[in-house]
């Protein structure tokens, strides 16, 4: 179990903290710490969102009783601060009155997020999966969707993929590698700051130098690809289509799987599945006019890991184990 | 187990009457009798649209030799019964011959009840989550969207949700109370008689008490809602916002969870979690034509129990200990 | 388990088309053979792209250490190929450049099915389920929707469904039977050409009579239902009313529920829901653009093996002993 300061002032910004690298799949203040400053670089009303939706939701998770080891581990903080922050991003344009509104509905977003995430992780160990950001997806677009209540607002618009562009892509340069893979990092707060991006691998670099290779890998795979089949480089730059790969590699390299070069290549096919799944998903997702987000790298790792619990190829680190890449190494057995 | 009347020619109508009943969670026929009285008085080819389905599914279900429980607690009536109701009422606009046409329909949805509700009950107990009226809403949208082979009808537009209003709504009065709450209470068989409402309340209060206070605390809780989100007043008067809540209240308040303040309060969180779920699937489900019907409810009272298993805030009543309210506080060790 | 030849320039072969048998439930490398010769008859490019992904998905299960099992009963080459060739044929019309593009999407979708069966088979084996198809239709309509990444081609567009045609049908003749049924054979690998259809016929055969019989059942019934309904006749004779429901009959009737007059009249309830479904689904996709293929027949596999379960009226042969519907009588007990 994970050690949480017992000071009391400081247990719940550890806890909230906690429930910021676990975005990135990082148990780390320190890490959760350098990505929320990275993350209030580019908007500070975000990373606001993010810790008072983390906070309602830790305060809650107590009320209820929920299992006080996810508590600490930060998995109700997570899940509260990461829909409230993009019930805020996307909601926001469509709000008379911003501050009340968003701050009533992050507030919402924090207490429904209780139980649908010890449900959904309860309900889903029964697979050896992991609930991940699938309980923040769904809650994220119920209230977008019943924000308004009558002609939806296309949130699934904010996705630079869906914008009309040119057939002849500009020449792919080191701009597009170095703007594509840390605007993916900042992509999944869906902030478009190249420093926020890079803080943000610092923060994951903090913890776990596995976890950071295989999220730079994750990224490069996506520019790769691009490259390869010719998508219109600005697209690119956005990040959009690296956010999810560099989250599923990361996920699926040392995380939830012991990292081997076997489990390299089997997380970067996983990456590869990403890219198809986020395309397919927000052209699906388009005439209801909602947003993928992650929830692609999500249906991903579930795919990539239940496959993986039937193949002596890779070896699946069980869920009550996870901690992080270097931690798993260590155990006997391996 | 129930004892259901030893008299076969009382049985049957005894099993009809259970049916009707559990579409409010009470399993008891007097209260099926005094609902579908009810519903008669708002449309008599409901009720028989009802009656007809739910006799199909239990005799199918006798014939397939399902759980001889079950069907005698009204599960097959009940799903069978419901889905002819609710086929027959969105799709009768829609046909040239209603009465051979629904006739067929009513008996097809009675049929193909019975294999999906048999098998997602059991799916579904290894989750320990009741099935309720998904199977229900799952055969619903299958037979709509297959009656019109071509260019979907707009069922979606039954929702008065989705139709154009003004800005400005008239200020809600004690009027907007009675009706919205009364008429939350028939929206659940898409009823739109207030006497058919009050009818349902008096049905709910002949079998528990408690199942009745919570409906009339999920209804209030609807109207609430609306007033402070400012909704356009006469949405509220037609139930539409209403029935969800309503059902939420009664199944978390007493039924799959044993009532207390705290099961109270968590019903009334779920209720809340309904309306913006019901908003939500509204729109989502138009762009396809589709009702939403009590579908937001299942799955929140679904993520509702998941969560609350993993709680030690509420405490879930066995699936097959489920009986009443008031019964589950007699048995020892509550 | 199934003798594989043990010859390897024989075994590779053997698999390939145990996987081809293995769409209409016949692990027969015979039946394969006249299989995919009726469907290269139609069109050599589909039998190339299906055998082009069956062999990737098996050298990749192989590498990724799956069941061995699995793979010699065709497991992966069925769904790798079965994949390979939808893509192909959904997919042909938005290339540029097919072949080289096509071969690149074909041996992706060959990779990536062999996670998602895998993984997908292993969890619903906890529902005693099998998956079926299920991995198949995923990957399809992330691939398609994915190939396209700024507005979706209609690929819903090739069913002749959703086609426009007069309100008077014209009248049914010995034609729409043969057609319609031999069609829908075919149709299941998206080719129309009655000789295809025949030789399926005759390739089920080989292996199990009363595969076949359950077969043409199910074929017949969707022309009646048709005659019934007054479906527009040249619909009919496309086969894309028949190929769920005889692939329906076929699973239920022998395959995955012992065979008796009991489960016959089961699987011909689940051919008449399955009609509905593909209809229903259909219409539903349509917005998306995205195919239903044989995802209906999936789902009612799956519904009415979930109530199976539970009803006296019917058994399920276990998962594990499937093999073919004369087998199944054999064994003692039955």
């Amino acid at each position: 179990m994970i050690e949480v300061s017992k000071n009391p002032l400081l247990s719940f910004p550890e806890i909230l903290l906690r429930g910021v690298g676990q975005v990135f799949f990082q148990n780390n203040p320190w890490t959760g710490l350098i990505i929320i400053a990275g993350v209030a670089l580019s908007s500070w009303m975000a990373a606001v969102d993010f810790l008072l939706g983390g906070t309602v939701a830790t305060l809650v998770a107590r009320w209820f009783r929920a299992d006080e080891e996810s508590i600490r581990n930060g998995l109700f903080s997570f899940s509260g601060g990461y829909v409230g922050l993009l019930v805020g991003i996307f909601a926001h344009p469509a709000m008379d009155n911003p501050v009340v509104e968003l701050t009533v509905y992050v507030m919402l977003g924090g207490v429904l997020a209780v139980p649908l995430t010890s449900g959904l992780t309860h309900a889903l160990k029964r697979l050896d999966l992991p609930a991940a950001m699938f309980p923040v997806v769904v809650l994220l677009w119920a209230i977008l969707a019943g924000i308004l209540n009558t002609g939806l607002a296309d949130f699934s618009a904010a996705s630079p993929l869906l914008a009309d562009h040119p057939d002849i892509s500009p020449a792919y340069t080191w701009k597009t590698w170095f703007f594509g893979i840390t605007n993916g990092f900042g992509r999944v707060f869906v902030q478009l700051h190249p420093v926020t991006g890079l803080l943000i691998l610092v923060g994951i670099l903090v913890n776990s130098r596995i976890s950071a290779l295989m999220a730079l890998l994750g990224g490069c795979l996506s520019i790769l690809l691009g490259y390869v089949f010719g998508q219109y480089e600005p697209i690119l730059r956005t990040g959009v289509m690296s956010s999810n790969p560099i989250l599923t590699a990361v996920a699926l390299g040392g995380v939830y799987l012991y990292f081997s070069w076997r489990s390299v290549i089997y997380a970067l096919l996983g990456a590869l599945l990403s890219i198809w799944f986020m395309v397919a998903m927000t052209v699906i997702l388009a005439p209801m006019g909602l947003p993928a987000t992650v929830l692609p790298m999500v249906l991903v790792v579930w795919i990539m890991l239940l496959g993986g619990q039937t193949f002596g190829f890779v070896e699946q680190v069980p869920l009550s184990e996870v901690t992080k890449p270097e931690e798993h190494m260590k155990h006997p057995g391996r």
